[in-house]
């Protein structure tokens, strides 16, 4: 393992944690409840052949993740796990250098160059195999932000 | 689905996300790379048959868990789904008012009554076939925290 700033660290905050769900309508009706607030708003990406629902949570987000169309990786999870927790999000300051530093510390990633996410956000996935099974997006936020 | 506070919300926070792990040392040497900080502390806690460390993430935490002795339900986890995400540990404000909505609510529950957590805290889980699949544990701190 290589050495970097342990003094400050290079994860921000987790910045979402996503559940895979079958309809989302539904789920954002029980969460609702659940968390005692409504949902930022429902939205599909059709790009990412899904629909999400974001509740804000104290600085992090619960977002809640239906596929669509046929032969999303959404649904191909669900068939294999069920519904559940699919992935968690941090906020890197630096992604291109964290992908860098992760790649030369032997980290098997999914993303080995940022890709467009939304709001201006660069995102890269982690390999699960790499990370004790868990699913590790991360996100770096436009600069300025 | 029953009316309440959704001005202001129940939940406050994500207070931890917790990992089912074989080797919680080894895994501590994976997540300080990766996160880029140390862990606050490795902790056994023989009263709940697991060994955890616990990374603070901008005011929420990371727990990597892992079992120890025979028939845990952690280990038990691995066994039928391998390592990877556990569950997710909400703050709320009044644990027991948060308990007896969510079970007029229809949520079943594991823990009908708080139990006593670390550091003072008060905590129940919520089933996982209520929510979706994702194990919940609620939380409470201590008055005055």
């Amino acid at each position: 393992m290589n050495q970097w700033h342990y003094d400050e660290g290079l994860v921000r905050r987790i910045e979402h944690i996503a559940i895979a769900v079958k309809d989302v309508e539904a789920s954002t009706g029980l969460f609702k409840t659940l968390l005692g607030i409504n949902p930022r708003q429902i939205e599909t990406l059709p790009d990412e052949h899904v629909k999400v629902a974001c509740f804000e949570l104290g600085g992090s987000r619960l977002e809640l993740v239906q596929g669509i169309g046929s032969d999303n990786p959404m649904s191909k999870f669900i068939e294999r796990r069920g519904e559940g927790l699919h992935h968690i999000c941090l906020e890197v300051e630096d992604l291109p250098e964290t992908l860098r530093l992760l790649d030369a510390a032997g980290f098997p990633l999914i993303d080995s160059v940022p890709k467009p996410g939304s709001s201006g956000t660069r995102v890269a996935f982690l390999h699960p195999k790499g990370c004790n099974g868990v699913l590790i997006e991360l996100v770096e936020q436009p600069s300025g932000a």
